[in-house]
C-alpha cells in the first residue's frame, strides 16, 4: 500500500467547477476491500456506463458554494439548516506522505461534493459493475444543498506523546493546544478532541451526512473517526438576511454574531492574519467546538422573569431588558426602581457581551441537538457549539467570563475539541498545502 | 392532584383551528414543578402580555394539515422530510381517568402545534412572568411546517403482567399484541414497545422536537418518555407527486407504495373497515417501528452489480433488473441466457413484493437514521421503518417472506414495536374517545 501519485480525472464537461485532481489510488483501495475483495484501481476514472450525475437531478435553485478560495466555505458562508460534523485520529504507522495524499484526496472529493458532484468521476453508478461504487449513493438525484466542507488540523496531528509523526511539529502554532479547563467541565474523551475535524454544513441532512459518510470511507487505513455529530436548527445567523433561530431554551440566540459583510470585525477577530504566526495559517481560524448538554426539563420549570434575567434578553422579541428591540445595544448601566441593573450582572447577555470582554467577538455557527433519551426518560439534548476566531485566547477569555453566568446551572459541557482552520485551496491544490510547502 | 374538568380557553381571533378544550389543570402542573415552584393554574388561559404567536410569524407557503378528521393525520399526509418518533409508558399509580386526562391534553396540544400555534393559548411568552411558560418557545417564529402528530396505543396499555390498569383489557383488538421474533431480531428493550406512541413529523426537525419535547412535558406525572428516533430523509412517498427518495445503501426507496389517493389499496391494506373488530378501530390503523441498523461499511465495498442483485432493481434509474424504468412492474418470469431468473430469487424486490405475498401491502413512511458513531469509527446509522397496515399479520406475512433476503447479511433488526392507531378525533374531541365511550 505505498503512496501512488494522484492521476488526472478523465472528467465529463459538466464538471468544470470540480479539480483536475483525482482521487489517489489508496483513496480508492477502501472501497475494494472487504468481502467484494475485487481489485479496481484501473476502471476508476474510466467513466462507463450511465453515469447519472448528481447535479443533472438536481434543483436549479438550490445554493452552491465553491469549495476553493482564499479562506474554506463554511465559516462565513450563510449558516445553513443541517449540520454532520466529524472528527478523526490518524492511524497507527501512518506518515507524512499518507496524511499528504489523505488531504488531497479529501480535498479533490469535497471540491466535487461541493458541486453537487459524487466524489469521483464514475461515482455511484457510472464505474464497473464488477467492483464497489466510488460514491455511496444516498445523494443521487440532490442539489448540493448549499454544502460546505470545512477540514480542521488538531494539536495532535503536529505532535502527539512527544512524537512528530509527520514532521509538522515545528509548524504547529503555539497556541493550538488542548483547551484548558473551565469550571463544571464533564469532559467526555470520545466527544473530544481529534487530530483532523471535517464541519459538513448544508441544507439537507442527507447531503451532509453523505459528505462525512464518504470522507470516512475515503480515509480508509489511513485516518478513523473518532466522535461525530448530527445538528439541525442553526442557532447563528452570518447575514444580515438571515433571521435569528432559536436554540432549545427557546431563546433567539446568535443576534449579535459577527455578519459575513463585517469586514473589519471578521479581520479583528476570525481570520488569522499574515502578520500572526505561522505564515501557513494566514487567512485561517481556529475552530472551536463544545458539546454543551442542556437540562431543558429543569430549565423549562423556571419562571419566564428568571428565564429572562438569566438571559438578558426577554423571551419573544430577544430584546434586551434594557429595552428596544432585538438589534438594540444592551444598556448595562440602567437600573430599575429599586437600584438594580435591569440587565442582571450574572446574565448571559452580559456576560458575553465584547464590552465585558475587551472588544472581543467571536463567530458563531452552532446547532441545536437531540441525540434520544437518557434511561429517566429526558431528551439528551442541547446546543453544539462552533465558534471560529483569530486566536483560541477569544475563546478561552470568553469561557472564563461565563463562569460567573447563571445559565451554568442549566447546561454541561460534555465535549470540546480545539483546531486550526488553513485557509482556502487554491483550485486544484487541497486544504494545507502551505502547511507542507 | 386530583383530575380536574378541563376548562374552555379564552382563546383568540386568528386560532379558530385550534380545538375550544383547554389543558386540564394535571396538565399544566408538570410546567410549574420543580425549582420555581410557583402555582399556575389560574393564570393559564387568560392570555396577558404580548403573546407572540407563531401563526403571525410564520411563512404563508408552508403546509398546514388539520389535526381532525375521519383518520389520523400523518399516515397517507406526503411524507415530510423529518420525524422525531417517541415512545412512552405510562407511570406506576395511574389509573383510567388520568390515562384518559392525558389523551385530551395530548389531543389539544397537538391540534394547536398542527396549526402552528403554541401548546397553550398563553403559550411561550403569553403568560405570567412569574409562571413557567406553558410553551417551551423553541419554535417560535417557524410555521407549522407541516406538522403532523400521529398517536398509537401498544399492547401493554391493555393490559400488562396481567393488570388491566385502564380498564380497557376487553377492548384490545387479538392481534394487538407484540410481533413475533423474526430470524435474526436482535431486538433492544429500550429502543422497543411502549404503552403509547406518537410519530411527529415536519419540514423542520426543531418544529417536530418541539412537539415531542412539549407533549412528554404535558405529561408529566402521567407517562414518560420510554425511547425516541430522530429520522431525516424519508425512505417513502405517499403522493404521484413526490420524488422517490434514497436510503443509506444509495437505493430508491418506497417506489412501489401505496398513494394516497389510491382509495381501494388503502381500504384493503391500510384503514380499519367497521366490519373488522373492534369497532372503535374502524378507520384507524396499525403501525409497525422498526429500527434496522445498517452495516453501511460493509456494504459499501460490495460491487455494484451485486449490490442490484440484492435489491433487484438497477442503482441509478430504481428499475427492476428485468428491465424498464422506475415504475415499471417487475417481471419475475423473464429469465438471463443461463436460465436464471434475471431478478434472482432472493431479492428484496421479489422477496417483498405483493404477488409474493398474497397481495399485501404495506403503506410504509420510514426515515433515514444516523445516531454517532461506535468506538470502531462506524456510524451508527439505518433505516428507522415505519409501516401502516389494516391488519398487524400483513407486516408479519411479509418480514417472513424477507427471512431469505440476501439483504439480512448487511442489516440487523434491533428495534420494534406494535401499535393500534385509532382513527382521528372529531373537531374538540380527543384520540381514543371511542374506546373509552
Amino acid at each position: 500500500m505505498a503512496p501512488s501519485q494522484n492521476e488526472p480525472d478523465s472528467g465529463t464537461p459538466d464538471e468544470s467547477a470540480a479539480a483536475p485532481r483525482g482521487l489517489s489510488r489508496r483513496g480508492l483501495l477502501g472501497f475494494a476491500m472487504g468481502t467484494a475483495g475485487l481489485a479496481v484501481g484501473g476502471g476508476i476514472g474510466l467513466g462507463v456506463g450511465t453515469a447519472a450525475g448528481r447535479a443533472q437531478a438536481a434543483e436549479a435553485s438550490a445554493s452552491v458554494y465553491d469549495f476553493y478560495g482564499a479562506h474554506q466555505a463554511g465559516i462565513t458562508t450563510p449558516v445553513q439548516d443541517h449540520l454532520h460534523f466529524a472528527s478523526f485520529d490518524m492511524m497507527a504507522r501512518t506518515d507524512r506522505a499518507d496524511l499528504i495524499e489523505l488531504l488531497q484526496d479529501w480535498s479533490y472529493a469535497a471540491s466535487r461534493m461541493a458541486a453537487g458532484l459524487d466524489v469521483s468521476a464514475t461515482g455511484a453508478v457510472g464505474g464497473s459493475l464488477e467492483a464497489p461504487p466510488d460514491d455511496t449513493g444516498e445523494a443521487l438525484g440532490l442539489s448540493a444543498s448549499g454544502l460546505t466542507i470545512t477540514f480542521g488540523f488538531g494539536p495532535t496531528l503536529f505532535e502527539a506523546d512527544g512524537v512528530d509523526r509527520f514532521g509538522i511539529a515545528s509548524k504547529r502554532p503555539s497556541e493550538l493546544e488542548r483547551l484548558p479547563g473551565f469550571l463544571g467541565d464533564d469532559l467526555q474523551p470520545l466527544l473530544s478532541d481529534g487530530d483532523l475535524c471535517i464541519q459538513a454544513c448544508a441544507d439537507d441532512p442527507q447531503v451532509a451526512v453523505h459528505a462525512i459518510r464518504n470522507l470516512s470511507r475515503i480515509a480508509f487505513g489511513r485516518a478513523r473517526l473518532r466522535w461525530s455529530q448530527l445538528g439541525f436548527g442553526r442557532t447563528s445567523r452570518t447575514t444580515a438576511a438571515q433571521q435569528t433561530p432559536r436554540n432549545l431554551f427557546g431563546f433567539k440566540d446568535g443576534t449579535a454574531n459577527i455578519l459575513s459583510d463585517d469586514t473589519e470585525a471578521l479581520a479583528d477577530n476570525v481570520w488569522v492574519a499574515s502578520a500572526d504566526t505561522p505564515e501557513w495559517m494566514a487567512g485561517g481560524s481556529y475552530l472551536v467546538a463544545r458539546k454543551i448538554a442542556m437540562l431543558i426539563e429543569t430549565w423549562d420549570r423556571v419562571r419566564l422573569a428568571e428565564q429572562q434575567d438569566i438571559i438578558g434578553r426577554d423571551k419573544g422579541e430577544g430584546a434586551p431588558l434594557s429595552g428596544g428591540d432585538e438589534f438594540t445595544e444592551p444598556d448595562f448601566d440602567k437600573t430599575n426602581a429599586d437600584g438594580t441593573p435591569t440587565i442582571p450582572v450574572d446574565s448571559h447577555v452580559r456576560l458575553a457581551h465584547p464590552d465585558m470582554n475587551g472588544g472581543t467577538q467571536l463567530l458563531r455557527r452552532g446547532y441545536n441537538y437531540v441525540d434520544g433519551n437518557n434511561e429517566l426518560g429526558r431528551l439528551d439534548a442541547g446546543l453544539f457549539f462552533l465558534s471560529y476566531q483569530r486566536r483560541p485566547q477569544q475563546f478561552i477569555d470568553v469561557q472564563r467570563s461565563l463562569s460567573t453566568d447563571v445559565m451554568n446551572e442549566y447546561i454541561q459541557h460534555i465535549g470540546s475539541g480545539l483546531w486550526a482552520v488553513p485557509p482556502g485551496a487554491a483550485a486544484g491544490s487541497y486544504v494545507g498545502a502551505e502547511l507542507f510547502a
